[in-house]
């Protein structure tokens, strides 16, 4: 309900959603909108709106559709958990209903983005202003257990900074270096600090930083992208680009960071992904074909394995 | 001499350059370079190397090649100097000999961006890795006072952040929206937040940021950059690409930042350029031009004289 389209966009866009007949959508949203799609539909008494202020909106309206949402996946109700809203009140709330996998402190926005070979998983891109290196340490192991469970043996992690070198950057990323890099039994590669061009060379597997930096990084990502597209319109003579237009709309599909399927909140017991407030029907769409992929490989209990394992090996070394 | 490609490659940049009869280099460098090329000379006898600590270094090595330039700065034995050496210590050591603007505690360094429209003047993009509230206030007034310097009679100014709502972000930046908000003097109009991606569009003159933020997003959209690039050549047909290599290589030239002509470091006595590390010789020979067109402006003497002229409003109202 809360976000910048919502809701009648977002309803059209799962309309439209061609899905497999074992997967069932169930919308959530004022009792005004029920009914007027196919789908089942779980009934919310209040909205968050993107500028609410999280913990006074989720202290007042505890029957708004994100909480309502999270409830039913902390019930069983629903397997995954799909919001386009307010990042802070998603995040907040997901921490006190689902509670965060053990060890986990903090949970995480994980985005996977395209780089010149396989795609890096960051995080946090925006579910915590500010990371101490404990949480930044955290992140380093979710993101591993994540690429792992994509297949990825023995996953390589860099943190993002503003130089190579050991001591650049704040006190905070330092530490974090330090402690990285003394972890001998890690269940990943620790390359060090990566610098923001070099993300895209895709040496990495993993970009650790904290919530602020990381979504600057995505946003600007996205920015540049459409503004380089624009400038090939403009650049490249009319008969031209008609001749080219399979390849450009391939390209653009690939860069257009509005239509990836949103980011996973890594961290806590359940699936949640949380789409851009101004997603378009189709990156909605995508987030939730990505959710239900999750959900299919029981992603939770992978995380929760992998991360169990690695704490096990540290506990017996 | 401190940075990655000094000094052979940067001579031989120099060398190539096609410099007015007016305006003459001075190379400062260790003494076993001196007169191997063909412009005036100047001798250091340390060398400060990239991923040295730069206040150590500074302690050690009074005479390394960019100590020498900025003390020749300051004497008014050249007009500009422009490094490609370490980042920390070209500060410091410009805060230390050349002292600061008045009304100004810390320099920035000043990048000028391309968007859809005008370019944007992003500061700090380094010299700082954290920025207190204070600090981005007086980076928004440098900020605005070199646009002026460009001719942009009221330059509009946004905070570099995750989101446009007023109570986005750190605290630092929601005490300097707070200040920025109450300036009703201000020479500049502020707009409030920017998000990554909105940047690009165009709408704001100057982007306020802390120098850790505002290197990740320069370098995230250098990166950025370079991916598209590479897609654009590996998914259009080679006849096709070879047709459009004119217009690609001037787009190519517009968005390769590794080609900018580097940054301002605004905010001290002297106009100082700093050149990425692994600066080409081609950036290398734009900052140059860079620096004489800004010598030429008496750029240094604007930015205090519009600066004077604020701080003097303020006084009498």
């Amino acid at each position: 309900m809360g976000s910048d389209n919502a809701p009648q966009v977002l309803l059209n866009a799962l309309d439209e959603l061609p899905l497999p007949p074992d997967v069932e959508i169930v919308a959530i949203g004022m009792p005004e909108y029920k009914g007027i799609k196919r789908f089942r539909y779980a009934v919310a008494t209040e909205v968050i709106g993107m500028d609410e202020h999280p913990l006074l909106a989720l202290r007042r309206k505890r029957n708004a559709s994100l909480c309502v949402g999270l409830r039913l996946l902390k019930e069983g109700a629903i397997d995954a958990f799909v919001s386009a809203g307010n990042t802070g009140a998603l995040v907040s709330s997901a921490k006190m209903i689902l509670s965060t996998i053990p060890g986990i402190l903090r949970p995480a926005l994980l985005a996977l983005i395209p780089t010149k070979k396989n795609p890096v998983a960051v995080l946090d891109v925006g579910a915590n202003v500010q990371a101490k290196a404990s949480h930044l340490v955290q992140f380093a192991l979710i993101g591993a257990a994540y690429q792992k469970a994509r297949g990825i043996e023995k996953p390589s992690i860099g943190i993002l900074n503003i130089g190579s070198e050991a001591m650049k950057g704040t006190s905070e990323l330092r530490l974090a270096y330090h402690e990285l890099q003394m972890m001998s039994l890690a269940p990943f590669r620790f390359v060090g600090n990566i610098e923001g061009k070099s993300v895209f060379d895709g040496d990495v597997d993993v970009l650790i930083t904290d919530g602020f930096t990381g979504n600057v990084f995505l946003k600007t990502a996205e920015g540049i992208a459409s503004l380089i597209l624009d400038r090939i319109n403009a650049h490249i003579p009319q008969e031209e680009l008609k001749k080219l237009q399979p390849e450009l709309n391939d390209l653009q599909r690939h860069l257009h960071y509005a239509e990836y399927p949103g980011a996973l909140l890594a961290g806590v017991k359940g699936i949640v992904i949380k789409c851009h407030g101004y997603s378009t029907p189709r990156a909605f769409a995508n987030g939730v074909i990505g959710a239900v992929e999750l959900a299919r490989e029981k992603f939770t209990q992978v995380l929760q394995d992998k991360l169990d394992f690695f704490h096990l090996k540290k506990k017996f070394n």
